[in-house]
């Protein structure tokens, strides 16, 4: 009945398959009675009658539950089952139209995707916000009590991932054929908790997957084997290349599917995340004693290298890659086009070196199984592919051993070599290649993973204009003197304005749309106001202390790192709350109110000295918070478990933010664009995408401080070789990290460690910037103090930044980079 | 608006929560607009439409396909999803009717379950065969090819956990509030292969959940934490028996709640298995190496304790009565009744000794949580339990080593040293409690876990007449003589007539509703034949060899166990082949022609000789089947991986069933009840429910051999003492070994081991049983040959199993045994 036993896996399982056309060019109607199927089958469910029946219908089946034991997590979960069915009916006529016109596709491979919460985002891209929240109330439900019970999909560690994640959104609303892939981690990153006697981080396993996930539709028979260790035997002549791999173990990649719906569009793309499961075998008796488990740890967690262990995350970058590319190559496939045109189908963007093995996995497949020429094979791979870096820092370049990468991936240390070797045994130009080495020397030897996404790339990109200068400066200078400059390029991140301002700060979103009907002013103030009183009322709730929302809102989240210098914001902190201690009563009424804001997750892997960051945060908090002659001038609080959904409610309540990494540190950064979208402003140092903001809203409305990056080598120099005591060069500083010493904020000395760090060395010149630091932070207060002009800065930096839309950024990566269009549906 | 904060959880996630009530009584609307909700509300879903339409949506969003991707499998899963709705609609008001009438419940603790496939049994008890079939029909699918496509959940190894399905059966049909409680094994049993090359099994993971299985309800959030290792401290007064239980390791257990229709009836009771999940901590870098995983393989397999180890073996019986005792306490709780009326609530079956820990669980809850004195505890405790025993095999006796319950389980070590001390200390009758001995001394001690059973139990039976007269001659006369006689009783095991008849042989239960109308032999003769063809198809398409279905039947499926002697037979079939072989052309053609067929799963820890009984029959299969003098008098198949969809094929086909166990080792069987149920005769030893069987339907009916029970001491004891060579006391046998050793179904006496276990000791009686038994099949050819008469057996079989309904055992139980009654909806 339904044709050939070879057909049938894929007739079951997979995405965008469509009807059979009959002679005439007719679709068939596959098998039944065609109307009693049309009579079934059902569209988006909008109406609020529908929406209630949906909900409801989930309530009674999907919960198994009552009226009577639904709470709001319950109405949370069915109303999302309910949201569900629409995105799913949306996501199936999308792959279908994909196939029927098997256009160009972009594939986003990224370790990370950090899509934090999914209901708001799905009713707001589905225009059905009001009619999900009538229908919720009309079942006893507030729309907002629901929408917070939903634990963050927290695949990833930051701006990586959340950059992934807006540039999915930007995708489906721009109507593009783009798919990510990634990897379900079963435990996402970590979970943090602070505790509470000495202000340490714990990390727990996150629990997102504790319920149900109602966002994926498991494909639990899309699957393929992915193979480690064994032995690769080469085959046929030798300029071919080619050989066998076989043996070692094999594991398998199921598929789960999440739906990315566009904005105001029935196109809905998909995110594939592989999950990893034992393969059967024959050894009951080992797998019985638990064995089979043990093999697949693969998809367990999104934790950084030294946490997982090289080989474990080595095996989880390969892993993903595999399943992807064979993911796409069967898609290739049947459009039964020749092999020698998968680059004019295919686009694959790596998103950092992560996916780097993709390249060398495909020229695999193209020489073992396609048995195409090493030339073909090459000049396919290298059309293919894309390459974003995202970091200068030499720490954070990936390099894997060549006897890790022999034992586990024997092929594909067998193909880098190759690529070595022939690029060598060319004359003239080739010949040059070798300089710039794949391998580093040593021992062991390493491969240099960003080296090889380059050779292997049509282009390569930074992801903001400074950055991506030192990427070619810096990073790359052989690279671009070989292929030339047009290989690199740069797109300035962006981020998506659904999530980051319809959705986080809907009243101002409002306001823009409604802005002539306004006074500008007092409407800006009063939506400022309310973020910042929700604010307030969360960490009331969280932390059980009140929060006065008429003091300045000065916010700083994002991972902890030594290069982002949470430590020169506390210490600045500390500085404050000393000048205000010493005032007199009189003084202090003129001082400008202030709550500080820290959120941010440290990787336990970190230098132990700069983990200390956190404790003295929360360390100073409880004692300056506590301090009746300051605490209503200044006071501070680390916000525990940073993610999405906090910085949903953070940055629409923050009058100022801070984004002060060491000049030429921080690639981009996201979260600078998305404080001033909500009409927060900026204090910066003149790095990342923070020089971009300025060039559109204006220096004057930015409050830019420091060295800048061609000063930096310098002054590190000088640290190493002509050393000047902290006390001589900033006493501000030496005062500030004297009293830190003197145990007021804890004891025996435990945060030497990270004070030494200053003091000696001083890796990120903080006792170089912190003079000037202060001064800015000076410039904030009086900017601040006229009132009306503070709010005039703030509306202008909200309109002007367009640019920083992840519409704009993905607009630059599919015309200059992917070469695809939109299809309408 | 909801309660309390500490209510939250359970107004969350429980089962069987009801409304609150006003002043007057009344039920109050929960919350919200009730007119909304109850507009909204469904009831099953019973009429054609609404059933085309809730599958066609299953289709579109739970499955994410279009009608040109579905096949077989897909329809399996849409129309599965939507049935499962119904069966949640009528659990929820069935839980909720036994919250509100809070009647004594019944609670069936069993290690396994072996359901079978669940569509067909729930669209039979719901009462939509016809009606799926025809909204199956007009969306081009038959009902018949959707069945098979569903794998059986096999949690479980044989008769004893298919008892305990047919039982959740006869409890929902006569609307008894009765749950089960078992483990949600991730991989089942094993899936058995035969390796072609050698004939023998091999054994894998059994991939029953690889597709998401629709007739469960995971309740992620119903969660209990299950304490092993740690040490036990004792508090309090010594006579009190108290302690505090600590340290060790928690692992959490989570509920999936399976419904259980009843037959034409709303009531639907519940399955509850667990699953073992790990406990959440902060020890990150060990959780990311995969320990975290490694903690909890308690509910991954349902292989036996040879197999899966010791301790994981008792970690799986305690975690499984721990969550379980821990839901019944909630539940009884949740009624607000003294603790002490527990046992007026509550009865617990345990089905053979596997939850013996039950008892010892409670006891501890009983004394260190709700303090109440060594009396009180072990009065609720000896009034709560009942325990069936199924074996009188001392080998299958389970016993603990006392090092290894002190180090996994110390609370409840103590516990039971103490039940023996506390009887000690008494005087006069209770002194004798000492000589009954739960402890068995040797290197090191081991707890008998039987005895244990009978002490806390308030009854004991076995399941069959013979059986428990056995269990209380041979296993327990001390415990006989000092409770008395009362405690013992049988209930006979029971099979549940909706699938072992109107499931499996529709025509032949329409025959028997429509009974007057027909001519009872030529229909039945009918039936029995259209059956013998369904089963032919099967083996062709299985293995591809054409089997003929005017030969006679002759069926033995059942676990591979050297005391139900699948050796015996097929050294029957080597015998007759051998017969045949001798034979003229003319002598042939009066031969009754027979199909063998066999089935069964080898538990891979059984001993080897004995394993080597399935590589006999697949070899003896290869011989026969292609020796073209005999092939058509004569063929022999074994059928891999045995399962109950299996059986249902095999039993309607059968004409003639062999349950030939030496007598006094089979319990009670209860193939040898399908079988007669479904018209198939009986070739049997005096044993288990063979016996009862013959006692209805009459002597003349069932064909028995072989020596009795009181004989085998004795033979055993001759065996030993004065052995006779097996050519001088059954030289028909001796030839059949000869023939063996000599090569012709495999060379190099692979098969020695397993016949030096007849020639030597023969613990099994085979060299005293075996011409009997071929006397016995002799005058099974002779009844055959005249069909009409072998056909009024047939029917006259059929017509007198009611007694072996499983409805009637059910009733038993809840008579005799538990005191519950009905609930009606
Ligand atoms: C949860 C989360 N982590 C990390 C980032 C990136 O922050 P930044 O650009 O400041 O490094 C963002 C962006 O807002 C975010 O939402
Ligand atoms: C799958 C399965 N296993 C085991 C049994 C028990 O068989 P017996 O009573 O012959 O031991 C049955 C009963 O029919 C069964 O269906």
């Amino acid at each position: 009945l339904i044709g050939p036993r070879a057909k049938r896996r894929h007739v079951r399982s997979l995405t965008g398959d469509f009807p059979e056309v009959d002679e005439k060019g007719q679709e068939k109607w596959p098998r039944g009675d065609e109307k009693s199927w049309k009579a079934a089958l059902r569209d988006i469910h909008a109406e609020v009658p529908e929406i209630t029946k949906s909900v409801v219908t989930h309530v009674q089946t999907s919960l198994g539950r009552a009226p009577y034991n639904i709470d709001d997590f319950g109405a949370y979960q069915a109303a999302a089952l309910s949201v569900r069915d629409n995105l799913i009916v949306n996501w199936n006529a999308t792959q279908v139209e994909y196939t029927r016109k098997s256009p160009k596709r972009a594939y986003y491979l990224s370790l990370e995707f950090l899509m934090g919460r999914t209901l708001s985002n799905a009713l707001l891209n589905l225009g059905l916000l009001d009619n999900y929240s009538s229908s919720l109330s009309s079942l006893g439900f507030g729309l907002e009590d629901v929408l917070v019970q939903e634990r963050d999909a927290a695949l990833g560690n930051g701006g990586l991932g959340r950059l992934a994640a807006c540039y999915l959104d930007s995708s489906a609303t721009q109507e593009l054929p783009v798919w990510g892939y990634g990897l379900r981690y079963k435990y996402g990153i970590f979970q943090q908790l602070i505790k509470s006697d000495d202000g340490t981080q714990l990390e727990a396993p996150d629990p997102w997957l504790d319920h149900q996930n109602p966002w994926e539709l498991p494909r639990l028979d899309v699957t393929y084997e992915v193979r480690f260790y064994g032995h690769a035997q080469r085959w046929g002549e030798e300029s071919t290349g080619r050989a066998t791999w076989s043996g070692g173990q094999e594991v398998l990649a199921v598929a789960y599917d999440v739906m990315i719906p566009g904005y105001g569009t029935k196109s809905t793309n998909n995110l594939r995340l592989w999950e990893s499961k034992p393969k059967r075998g024959f050894d009951l008796q080992s797998f019985n004693a638990g064995n089979y488990e043990r093999a697949v740890e693969a998809s367990n967690s999104a934790a950084c290298n030294h946490i997982l262990g090289k080989e474990l995350r080595l095996k989880q970058q390969y892993f993903w890659t595999a399943a992807s590319l064979a993911d796409m190559m069967r898609r290739f496939k049947n459009l039964e086009k020749p092999i020698s045109e998968f680059a004019e189908y295919n686009a694959i963007q790596l998103n950092d070196t992560h996916p780097t093995l993709a390249i060398v996995e495909l020229m695999r497949i193209l020489l073992d199984d396609e048995e195409l020429s090493w030339d073909s094979a090459w000049s396919i791979v290298t059309n293919t592919f894309f390459f974003t870096n995202h970091t200068v820092l030499p720490e954070a370049l990936e390099k894997w051993s060549v006897p890790l990468m022999e034992h586990l991936l024997p092929r594909h240390m067998q193909i880098i070599f190759d690529i070595v070797t022939v690029e060598k045994k060319f004359p003239g130009d080739r010949d040059r290649l070798s300089r710039l080495s794949l391998i580093e020397e040593g021992f062991p030897k390493q491969v240099r993973m960003a080296n090889l996404a380059v050779v292997g790339s049509k282009k390569v990109n930074g992801v903001a204009e400074l950055h991506s200068d030192l990427v070619k400066k810096n990073l790359f200078p052989d690279f671009v003197e070989f292929y030339g400059k047009s290989k690199f390029g740069n797109v300035t991140n962006g981020i998506t304005p659904r999530r980051w301002l319809d959705q986080c700060n809907p009243a101002l979103s409002a306001l823009i749309t409604d802005t002539l009907k306004l006074d500008r002013v007092t409407a800006g103030r009063t939506v400022k106001h309310q973020n910042k009183e929700r604010l307030a009322l969360f960490v009331e709730r969280q932390l059980g202390v009140k929060v006065d929302a008429n003091a300045m809102f000065d916010v700083q989240i994002k991972r902890l790192h030594e290069y982002k210098r949470q430590t020169l914001n506390i210490l600045g902190v500390i500085h404050r709350y000393l000048l205000i201690k010493n005032m007199t009563p009189e003084e202090r009424e003129k001082v400008v109110k202030k709550v500080v804001f820290f959120a941010g997750k440290a990787c336990p892997c970190m230098c132990v000295p700069f983990l200390l960051t956190i404790r003295l945060i929360v360390n100073v908090a409880r004692v300056i918070n506590s301090d009746l002659d300051t605490n209503k001038y200044l006071s501070l609080f680390f916000l525990p478990d940073y993610s999405v959904s906090l910085a949903e409610i953070l940055i629409p309540a923050s009058d100022i933010s801070q984004h002060i990494s060491t000049a030429g540190t921080e690639a981009s950064g996201t979260s600078n664009m998305k404080f001033c979208l909500n009409g927060g402003l900026l204090v910066g140092t003149v790095d990342g995408a923070n020089i971009e903001i300025a060039e559109e809203v204006g220096e004057d409305n930015v409050f830019f401080f420091g060295h800048l990056t061609p000063d930096v080598e310098d002054l590190r120099y000088q640290h190493t070789y002509h050393p000047i005591p902290v006390e001589q060069k900033c006493p501000a500083l030496a005062h500030v990290l004297d009293t830190v010493s003197s145990g007021i904020f804890g004891g025996d000395g435990v945060y030497e460690p990270l004070l030494n760090t200053v003091r000696q060395g001083d890796f990120y010149i903080l006792t170089d910037d912190f003079d000037a630091y202060i001064r800015s932070l000076e410039m904030v207060d009086e900017a601040y103090a006229d009132r009306a002009e503070w709010i005039k800065k703030s509306i202008r930096t909200t309109a002007k930044m367009g640019k920083f839309s992840s519409d704009r950024a993905i607009q630059d990566y599919a015309q200059e980079y992917w070469n695809i269009e939109s299809i309408k549906l």
